[in-house]
């Protein structure tokens, strides 16, 4: 019989995810039944959104929380290997949401995002594989969703990004811009701010470790017409002071909360009606119909180099434990990805 | 010389609003300049927003805080005395937003909700004044707002206003009722949830302070689909809660933090994001383009009997004062008014 290694939960996490809760084990694979095919994952995206399903009962609008001692799930990119499913051959390059183990079995029911395997056929000649996992992905069409579905960016708009040197962030900062929005990006730490400046080519930016509203009001003393956040907290209650009148706020999610306390809400909502604020939350799943429209303008302004998304790389499934409490912990800079390109036991 | 009596701010008020903070004293009335109407005013609208402007420094978006010493105003409903300027004869019904004073002069500049004097001329074979004041005044159209062009309501959805037995939510309410929603209403105290249910037909109604989630709970055991938010704090976090996918929120403005401290952001903000969700700030100023569109629906509603809006009303200025300090301690029900029907001294 074929086996596989997967990552599984050994213990629910007791506020921050260590190592330890999370191990990795031989399984077999089962056999192939009609409508799933079997693939050989080489890129497994690693997304904060894992933490929410670690806990006993994951938030409402969120897939299931993970059994003890059962496997992980995640976003994935990889090959098929055999096809029990109509519209899937040996070799097609597919995404999948059956991550964190080197051999999966997907269901090819619910193509879409928000399907069930989430298996769906990629455009080989858009990208390689790696851009794929990241650019193409979860991560871009969050980003575009943000940018383009909810805020509506228009060129000329100032446009904030929090968590500008993360993943999601990166894309949606240079997205805004390639839009023509003049664009702000906030961070932790001179050298992430080096980073958004030097290589992400940001209008401003800012260490909102040296003082949150003071970074914002240099940075855009004219204020902002859209938020992007990826934080929540103190930074949603500094960009409700700041927005302009008839501004929007693309809430993407607040990392910060996932593996701690939520942050506690905004005490300045009150301007959202004095301003006429909207503030939209978001996953990119809703906007699934507009997937390939997302991926072909991000893939243009790919091959244009005019967006780029930094890897940090994990190499071997060994790794993947790890890499997740890295992001949790704000220690990755841009796209974390576990690789398993080497051929799995047997094949 | 001609006289008016006018309210003015004695002292701001510290904490909660006093009637001693406010008094009603006679004034010159100036001759008309070109392009400036006289009004007699009969209908001044009570409203919590001008809590905002007795501060010494009012939020953001909104007209600047009263001087000390110097009148306050309003949005009122009147009849046009004398007339310089073009479009506006003797005998015309107009709104302006010069209320709190018996005898206004008005600036005809800025004749759509948001301008200067905001004199507007009314149609007053739609409606009398009584109800030009209110329901197809700022009340109304802020409901209209709300319901309509903010939360998009549809037939068959689930509509939940909070502080329904005020005034916009009153009107908030029947509307969305009228339009085919299936609506819910809360409000403290067992009488006014008797109002809600007996008086306004709404379909389920529930008294917060015998338990705000339990109460939600029972009355939309389906959840809800729009949120009309009259009251933000834990009314808002209770909605977060309790909101179904693609949900969305008008957020009228929280009348609870006008004249204490602002209540908590929600601590929950992330059901935004997992669900998809929507919180969309207003004021009927930015909706001015579809007024005349709000107020025929309005209208036409009122004349068929499915719209009704108690009026709270205090007859003569000497009483302006009370009638504000007892919206701001929620001892009004309905629409508040001030009348002063009675011809000043002179004419």
């Amino acid at each position: 019989m074929r086996t596989t290694r997967e990552v599984r939960v050994v213990r629910r996490p007791e506020g921050g995810l260590r190592e330890s809760d999370l191990e990795v084990v031989e399984t077999a694979v089962p056999a192939l039944r009609d409508g799933q095919v079997l693939v050989r994952t080489t890129h497994h995206s690693v997304d904060a959104a894992v933490r929410l399903r670690l806990d006993p009962v994951s938030p409402p609008g969120y897939l299931p929380a993970f059994e003890l001692g059962a496997g992980i799930e995640g976003l994935a990119v990889g090959t098929v290997l055999e096809s029990r499913a109509d519209g899937f051959a040996v070799g097609d390059l597919v995404q999948h949401a059956r991550g964190y183990r080197e051999l999966a079995v997907v269901e090819a029911r619910g193509a879409a995002l928000g399907g069930a395997g989430m298996l769906a056929r990629l455009d080989p000649t858009l990208a390689p594989p790696q851009v794929h996992v990241g650019l193409l992905g979860g991560t871009g069409l969050t980003a575009w969703a943000g940018i383009v579905a909810v805020a509506r960016a228009q060129p000329g708009e100032t446009v904030w990004v929090s968590a500008a040197a993360g993943a999601v962030g990166s894309v949606a900062a240079q997205l805004a811009r390639a839009r023509g929005c003049r664009v702000v990006g906030s961070a932790g730490g001179p050298e992430k701010v080096a980073y958004l400046l030097d290589h992400l080519h940001l209008d401003a930016a800012f260490d909102y470790r040296a003082g949150l509203t003071a970074g914002l009001e240099t940075a855009a003393p004219d204020g902002v017409d859209v938020y992007f956040d990826n934080v929540g907290g103190d930074h949603l209650a500094a960009a409700l002071d700041h927005l302009r009148p008839f501004g929007r706020v693309a809430l993407c999610g607040a990392i910060a909360g996932y593996d701690t306390e939520p942050a506690p809400g905004p005490h300045n909502l009150f301007q959202a009606t004095s301003k006429n604020l909207t503030l939209q939350g978001f996953r990119a799943g809703a906007h699934a119909a507009r997937a390939d429209e997302a991926r072909a303008e991000l893939a243009g302004l790919w091959r244009d180099g005019r967006l780029r998304l930094d890897v940090a790389s994990y190499a071997g499934l060994d790794l993947a434990p790890r890499a997740i409490v890295d992001l949790l912990a704000g220690r990755t800079r841009g796209k974390c990805v576990v690789e398993t390109t080497e051929p799995a036991d047997g094949d």
